[in-house]
């Protein structure tokens, strides 16, 4: 005998996929399911409607489908309110904690749909509300660390309605609705022009862009094009490391990275000596903005940064020299501080680092737009593989990429 | 003042991901669409159906999203006898010639569905009848270089039915059905499990296997392994070009892969010498075959396919020494080899091996189940990303895999 | 007019290639030499002698071919103690400090050559004696945030001695003198056994094998073997990252590692739900060994680490979730962690850990045995591309490499 | 006991790494030397030279040192003839034939030394000389399918001298002297400047420049730009394949590339119609030369190699589509007319094409010239493995590197 549930599903289903994974992910956990009623929307800008009993032989079945479901965007029909449940201890959830997707996500408090903020992956939902008083009730997501004993964590999936981003409805621009897929053979420089075109428009419409740069940045040429894209207004928030920083002051100190001279290559030097010399420079004038301040460090991304006030975020690594002292070494601290520029950031340019770039990209909901450049192909897909509704990912050579980027970037706002 | 026409679409088009793409086409090339009918399958094994109304504003528009429409499975509403036109010379095709996908494919003659035989992607379908009787027409693939003056060849795009595969209702097996996306992260050994069940399977039915190896296999060690399973009977064709021959008879010959003793690894010789002597000594004895007749090749897998009758295909390149005599040199005539092998194939296993199994890959149906495996995922990823319904990526290293592979599936075998 | 100064270089200078690369040195930065005595070993064992002359038309030039020679073994003929100069400040050094190689390296001090302790790359070299007395002078590494204001730091090259690690005389073992170059293209197993043999002689010399380990190992099904490993006392440290902990912990409380069914498969699940629970998990328990002692980890690479009394480190990251308590979030703590580790290990597995193998690797002197197994050849020529003799790189998939790795431990110690 | 052999090295022996790797080969093999002589050069414009001494337990081991040393330069010291033998049939070598390096190769015959001809690798010897006068001796090299019955091949490795290229004494200029090592991380755009000076200084030489490209020239965006270096007169032969003919020609007739147009991207269609299409246009006109003088094809690669009377090759391979009729499809015909072009060039571009650049490099002597240009790292580690003494390796996007050279060589003429 078997057990059965009925979900719902609503929006642009078909062609945003939707429709195609709730069916899979019943047959894949060996389930079946009975439409019972389905409105195809008729046009591209019509919604469809889809509601469904979903069956499945056990209970264990049942719920793993039902939760598969859920995380694709199929909510239970009968609503009801999401349970909570008070968190044992700090940073301990209950058992049963909802973890969410990165997608626009919903909970029903009190009989009210109320939104999820600061939606983001992984992450549980706490409910807070004023005394006596349901109407400010809020819902927001928690990293495990910030979970508090007390807590009201939302658990189980009922009463939460998650969803997916569409298909965009309109094809033009760059940003593909992500399938899968990453092709390093593309007419780049016609997408380096829409990327360009696509920062523009967001500093038009008072938006913020995040780039995330790793040191092959610098290395391969392109701190200078970096740097003048924030001169000339086109970058409001930079995430990178340590090393990133160093190699730019360095640079800038020494017309060096890694003790390569950057202009004549003339006499390659693997000695990190400047490196962490740059390092000992800083420290000793108290961080970046003194140095700036201090006339020591006159020109590069960071001095850039310093100048125009762009906050930057230096998250330490344990592969660091040094560290400068504007790096956050410790790890928690660091990711508050990219989350909180990942919330802000409109579109986010995720430039050689994968590391900075998976904590970033960790943090951003579905429906920020993202660009990912990066030479090898394995890092591209994997950024990219986060269900982000508007992506761009370039195999391509950063040091060759960021020049041409910043002049198609002047070029689209003359 | 826009164009219509009305398409069909039919089979379990919504979790196969039909009507999501085709929904996506009209969009992306900037048409719309009016559902005229749907009928949805309400269970998994019924199929759904959908007949909707095309609009653009010009006639090239319409012609590109009926194009598109109809190589990914939506057909003309009001189906017409195919257009057929003659070839104007030996290997040129009419204008208009309709070029085939891989998915399986009927063409309306006279009234009558009839299927194209041997359908490859990027073919002319050219129909045959005898003469003053249609109920024996024929129609089959050509590749260009086959079209003779006069053939029949199927132009535009009405009277065509194609069928992409469905997703297999059954989602028991190791095959997935293939949406994109390849990981390096998976439990190896127990999908290695599953691929030699697939095999074991394979030859129970009496169907056939085919392996499509490169020289890695040999300098990786596994060598041995395909011999044992080609001698046990779990191969029954072989796909390789001139170098993965010359290594395996090498290392029969003298214990080396271009000169390494593969056993003690002691003396690594860069020298190609034994390589260029291991051909020549086969040349000297007529071929491979007389080779093994003489005893002069006691070994190896070339020596299990003579002994076993496992045809094989050396295919030549431009980067070959030599070539053995076995090899065949011209290109043309080596991809029509591979064809014959790749339509009796039912199983396929590509083992590091990029050209040749782009090759095979180039003419298999979108029906055939495929096993690739290369320690690069690009590889994995470009080799799979062809539509295949039924297909597993690993990347992993192949001297390592080939003796897991052989271990379980004699062990799946007993 | 040009400016000159004498060198010397002593050794195995020429197979070790120092003096190719001094020769090198001196040409690549446009200065020019005048061998004064060369002593030539005449047999393998026999070690060889040069002293030669070198100048260069400015004093800049000089100093950065000295410097360069320096770094590779090429040492100043006329002795004159080593320049000391206090650190002004914490965490600063004084201009011109000497950044140390990770090869063995002595400095001259009131006229005695004393051995630099720990050495390791891109650190400062400090100087301690007892008050009125040199007898016990001690000189060793600290790298920038260790310094503290006042600490007699080493300044120029004159007064040190550089020794990049002799190719080993006797070739025997699986251990190349790294000259750049990795190949996928080796017979795996018979490699495998013997870095299989390597453990088991480190182990009956009472030495200590380090295994640096991503979260891969886990994943790709090779934490089972890894487990075994410890279990039969062939690891004696751990170093890994959160990510590592969390999912073999997830597997043992489990059985999925990021909720995939590791045995079955069948039922794969992209949430992170058990992740973050198996977190949360060992938080309410106050860490990985009380987890142990209260009977909720059982089975797994850390359960076998709490077991057997295997020291471990975790160090955090940006991208981690969680973390768990036994993570080091502070990357300045963990990577002085890891130092200590690693100033203890005599023979290293680099496991599929891109970033932990570079923390790690940045803290090894040149003279410790390291093996890197990366499915990616990128990151294996990366991590060994630091000038450690005796070294190897292994392309593989470490799912099946550390269960083949496992029973050949097992058999070799039998 | 022991047996023992002299042999000789001499030229700047220690800084091209010459006497290093023999030191090396000694030992691996477990044979030992003693040095008999030793003169340094004691300037960098001095040549050194060494006689040792080498011994080895048995004939075997001895042998093989000698085999080694003797590729990498080491000659033995009581010259004698080089021995011939007559080739036993067509196609087949004397047993013991020598299997010529990549470098400058002298035999002595008559007692004259004479250079070999058309030096390349995995070849064997012929000795040709006119009847009854050996003032006239030639020697040259054959490939396998080449050699007739009764040709002279040289056997063993007496009376030949082998000569790896020094390392240039001049460091200017970007070709390094390849030791192992490519980097992602390098300064691009000043290296492209010097690969465009050194393509200018070849054509102001009147030497000639090699382009072998892949399809992703075109893919990528890169066909406009070589179409310039072409028609600008600074390439003087092309090497490629059927794909990246019909991909030039498809753009230049449609504006796509494998359906894709180039200029707006908008309509991405997967089809290989136009593909195909283009070949039979070609075919129909019998031709690309006609097709040029028939107005088909006005512009692109091809257009301008035929405009421009750059001779080019377009070698077939299993996996094209048509091919063209200007395809060379038989692989050994092919492998020649590449082997022409590899004769004549001074300075060789390889452009995303690991096929045809293997093809190429095959035939290169090791004083030839390369740069090589891929975004797979892997692609341009083993492209450069192969001894060149002047090569440079860039891994970046060719669809960006292409216009930036064009940009720089036109400049760095001007």
């Amino acid at each position: 005998m078997s057990l059965t549930r009925t979900v719902e599903l609503e929006g642009h289903i078909i062609d945003s996929g939707t429709l195609q994974r709730a069916f899979g992910i019943v047959m894949d956990f060996g389930g079946s399911f009975e439409i019972e009623t389905f409105d195809v929307g008729r046009h591209k800008d019509e919604t469809s409607y889809c509601r469904m009993t979903v069956s499945a032989d056990d209970e264990r079945s049942l719920r793993e489908i039902l939760h598969e479901l859920h995380q694709n965007g199929a909510n239970l029909a009968d609503p009801v309110d999401a349970r909570v449940e008070p968190a044992p201890a700090d940073q301990v959830v209950p058992q049963g904690f909802y973890s969410t997707t990165n997608h626009p996500t919903e909970i029903r408090y009190d009989g009210e749909w109320i939104p999820v903020e600061h939606i983001e992956m992984d992450c549980a939902i706490v409910v807070e509300q004023s005394a006596g008083d349901n109407t400010d009730a809020r819902a927001y997501t928690k990293v495990l660390n910030a979970i508090r004993e007390g807590d009201l964590v939302v658990t189980d999936e009922a009463g939460i309605r998650v969803k997916p981003p569409d298909r965009p409805r309109d094809s033009s621009g760059p940003f593909g609705f992500m399938q899968g897929g990453v092709s390093s053979e593309r007419p780049s420089e016609s997408l380096i022009r829409e990327v360009a075109d696509a920062i523009v428009a967001t500093e038009e419409r008072d938006e913020s862009v995040l780039v995330v740069a790793g040191p092959a940045v610098i290395h391969a040429g392109g701190g200078d094009d970096l740097a003048r894209l924030i001169r000339e207004g086109y970058v409001d928030l930079l995430s990178a490391g340590n090393g990133f920083a160093t190699h730019d002051i360095e640079h800038g100190l020494y017309g060096t990275s890694l003790g390569m001279d950057m202009e004549t290559m003339e006499h390659p030097r693997k000695g990190h000596k400047h490196h962490i010399y740059a390092i000992s420079e800083i420290i000793r004038a108290g961080g970046i903005e003194p140095a700036v301040a201090e006339g020591i460090v006159t020109e590069g991304v960071m001095y850039e940064c310093v100048e125009n006030d762009v906050p930057y975020v230096l998250a330490g690594s344990i592969r660091d020299d040094g560290p400068l002292p504007d790096t956050i070494t410790d790890a928690v601290e660091a990711q508050e501080a990219i989350r909180e520029q990942a919330r802000e950031a409109d579109l986010v340019l995720l430039l050689s680092s994968l590391l900075h770039s998976v904590a970033v990209g960790n943090c951003l909901p579905s429906t920020t737009k993202v660009v990912c450049v990066d030479i090898n192909p394995a890092t591209v897909t994997q950024l990219l593989d986060r269900g982000s509704s508007q992506a761009i990912g370039m195999v391509t050579d950063v040091g060759t990429f960021v020049p041409l980027l910043a002049d198609a970037v002047l070029d689209s706002a003359a």
